[in-house]
């Protein structure tokens, strides 16, 4: 009789216990599509504020907006946490044509790559050699690339249904293409736009010279898809015609900047922290709204989705809007740094850092049994069509966290539109969805939530909760 | 030694069976997404022919247009099906304002309701009645209706995730709004547009009087989402203000339009027919390119992406086009009504009306054992995202077709945004992503390709194929 008492207490605390953690993610999922605040966070930060580039005045007035907006959700703490960080500038608007016959040019649209030199006051005008990627560079050698601009037109690779695995498989191009074709004396570098849609916009991002000296630094710039194309096709009818091209961006002294945190003091295991969080930095084409305007509010929003559905969270609960995520990485790095010479000990970390579309789910940093454990939660998210719980990469913020006692995760959002505004002009509000936007706010906070409730020992009994 | 030889060869075919399904449909979305023709067809019937409601020239020339390209697939037969279909015209722009004093309006955007009648000459004035729904407005009764212009104002739910759960929750207001308001003595309906943003677009949609006689058929028309909270808002300030609206659409003589209809011959059961489709009419606002021209051109490429991977069908598949399926769906009746008259044996329709946007998997309407096959099918859709398979709705124009012995199936696309663009000006070939739309045309015909390798007899032993 005693065991059968106690098999029905332990029958009903389970009850209980699944109903609840079932009840919880319905609230936090009601209270983002009905009460979200991460859409007008993002209408503020985008329209009001715009772009976003490390050591901006955009940046500087975005740090000051997001903690103002923390302070206002009754956390225990909000705090600005001091970075320097690199400082470049895209100077005026860049200018290149092709040259079929002397004066005969037809205008194209470039941006200069995120840390390219400037070319010299007059431009430069050189004729091209188009490759498909290093490895053809390298093949042709100094002789054949000497004095030309290389034009790095390897596109993404449509049929991949992962457009980050297309994105991946081609982003050398951009970020090597002028230290490969540096070395081998070319004058210039035109890569096609990471974009898998055909369309005018220049898309930038990050570049290296790795070790090279000054003197064989060259510029190197982005071209929209569609003319690369057209480039290309004029290059197969004749290949000895010039392109001109001409930016004055420039690499500044580094300058003082910050992550803005925010923080949730823990009930039971204040030591131990739970981090969530995006970029506050963008490129200063668009508006940065998807990359990562998105993946700032929504972290933002986790906090108060937590504290909106009544749940108080045993550890301690960080917000970190990392600085400098695009060209350096400078926030994450030193918000690791931080936590390291501090002792804190960090559980799991969260990272939305691949636009504000309709979440499909996450992938996973972690060893088997927590990913097990995790897999025992797919059933609480069906209701919300999350169905990708994956292991593998988490966010490049979150990255330096990683050590084999932290979980890292990262949001993984529908991608097949994501390159469409990835680091280009078209990256704005309107290109953003409310509830697309909510949802991946929710499915954030239900994470953080399982993981607070939870922990990361997979041992613990009351790891494989049922809906 | 012989058993054993049995079973090696067993395995070698489950081996070469399962490989060449994971094959076939790896083939099928890589030439989707590479080489894909929906997003070009769409871009002509959006953009060079636009709006396409059943008896307009834009109806007519889709007809056209849509058999000519299926003619050039190479399909074994392409024929128009005469259907008569309704013809109603907006006529000349619909106007309305909120008057708070005499003379003192405030313009607002409405549509008229696709069937509805004209206002009188010089438009309607009345002092207004909010209500909910349908069973608020008969509580009220007559005395409070009538000679008033009754204000449908339910807003769809927001924090439902299926957005077809919170436009079915609603559209009864619009469909029946008149019908119920006219029968207690109202002038007109305004009706709060089916959207779930906050924006200027007024969304028609259908509507009916049912039985009512000439003389109780009131005007009805929707007003955007932005404008119905503006009116709950100054009605909530003074509830005698007057709303005014003139429009005059009508309803003409029924007029002759087509099914448009391809088939590829089955090989081994030609008897056998397999039905994909979609509706090749619109509503007069915007073009139609999510709803659904979206659902034409996928349907249209499902039939030649079977053929560019080199599949040859055992059963006869057809695209059938359907005409009239917004206010009437005289098509769809008529198709079911001409293969049962030829005693058509059809073993599986598939139909996609729920937007061009990324796909998530299928509703089925079927029995349990072939529900259970389809779920051993499951895996072999998993690199593409797709994991949505449930028990359910189907698609309307495919409804008629419903018997014991066929299988009925819905393409259920990710649902966020598909109310921003239904029956509103907002619906046009740029809300439409390449992808995304690819990605629709390769799920059906994969799952086309399945259900004519299998049949729909569950009992097949070959019915449960491993990826």
């Amino acid at each position: 009789m005693k065991y059968f008492s106690t098999l029905l207490v332990l029958l009903f605390s389970f009850q209980v216990s699944a109903q609840s953690d079932a009840e919880n993610l319905k609230s936090i999922y009601s209270n983002a599509l009905t009460n979200g605040k991460s859409y007008e966070w993002l209408r503020h930060l985008s329209n009001n504020i715009g772009s976003r580039l490390s050591g901006s005045f955009g940046a500087e007035q975005a740090v000051a907006y997001t903690k103002l907006e923390l302070e206002k959700l009754g956390l225990d703490k909000e705090w600005l946490q001091p970075v320097m960080v690199p400082k470049w500038v895209r100077g005026l608007p860049e200018f290149a044509y092709i040259e079929t016959l002397p004066g005969q040019t037809t205008h194209v649209n470039i941006c200069a790559l995120g840390g390219s030199v400037e070319t010299p006051k007059g431009g430069v005008r050189a004729q091209l050699v188009e490759v498909k990627g290093i490895e053809e560079l390298k093949a042709l050698g100094k002789d054949k690339v000497k004095g030309k601009i290389v034009f790095f037109n390897r596109p993404m690779q449509a049929h991949l249904i992962d457009t980050f695995e297309a994105y991946g498989g081609c982003a050398d191009q951009r970020y090597s293409g002028a230290y490969e074709a540096g070395k081998l004396g070319a004058v210039g570098v035109i890569v096609r736009s990471l974009n898998l849609r055909l369309d005018d916009f220049p898309h930038t991002g990050s570049m290296t010279y790795g070790d090279l000296p000054v003197s064989q630094r060259i510029p190197s710039a982005a071209i929209s898809t569609n003319d690369a194309e057209l480039l290309s096709t004029m290059l197969s009818l004749d290949s000895s015609i010039n392109f001109f091209f001409k930016q004055n961006c420039k690499q500044l002294e580094d300058v003082q900047s910050y992550n803005v945190i925010g923080e949730i003091k823990g009930s039971e295991f204040p030591d131990e922290y739970i981090v969530v969080g995006g970029h506050l930095d963008s490129w200063d084409l668009g508006d940065g709204s998807h990359d990562d305007g998105a993946g700032v509010v929504q972290s933002m929003d986790v906090l108060r989705l937590l504290k909106e559905s009544g749940i108080k969270p045993k550890r301690s609960i960080r917000v970190v809007l990392f600085m400098n995520e695009e060209n350096g990485l400078r926030g994450g790095k030193k918000y690791a740094e931080v936590a390291k010479s501090k002792g804190e000990n960090h559980i799991f970390a969260l990272e939305s850092d691949s636009g504000g579309f309709t979440p499909r789910g996450f992938s996973f940093d972690c060893n088997d049994a927590v990913f097990n454990m995790v897999l025992g939660w797919k059933d609480l998210f069906k209701p919300y069509l999350i169905h990708y719980f994956e292991q593998g990469g988490s966010g490049a913020d979150i990255g330096p966290l990683k050590s084999d006692s932290i979980v890292l995760a990262g949001l993984r959002p529908d991608s097949q539109r994501y390159f469409d505004y990835h680091h280009a002009a078209s990256d704005t509000f309107d290109a953003v969805n409310k509830r697309e936007l909510e949802l991946g706010a929710a499915t954030m906070a239900s994470l953080v939530y399982l993981f607070d409730t939870y922990g990361t020992s997979a041992e613990t009994p009351n790891g494989t909760p049922k809906n």
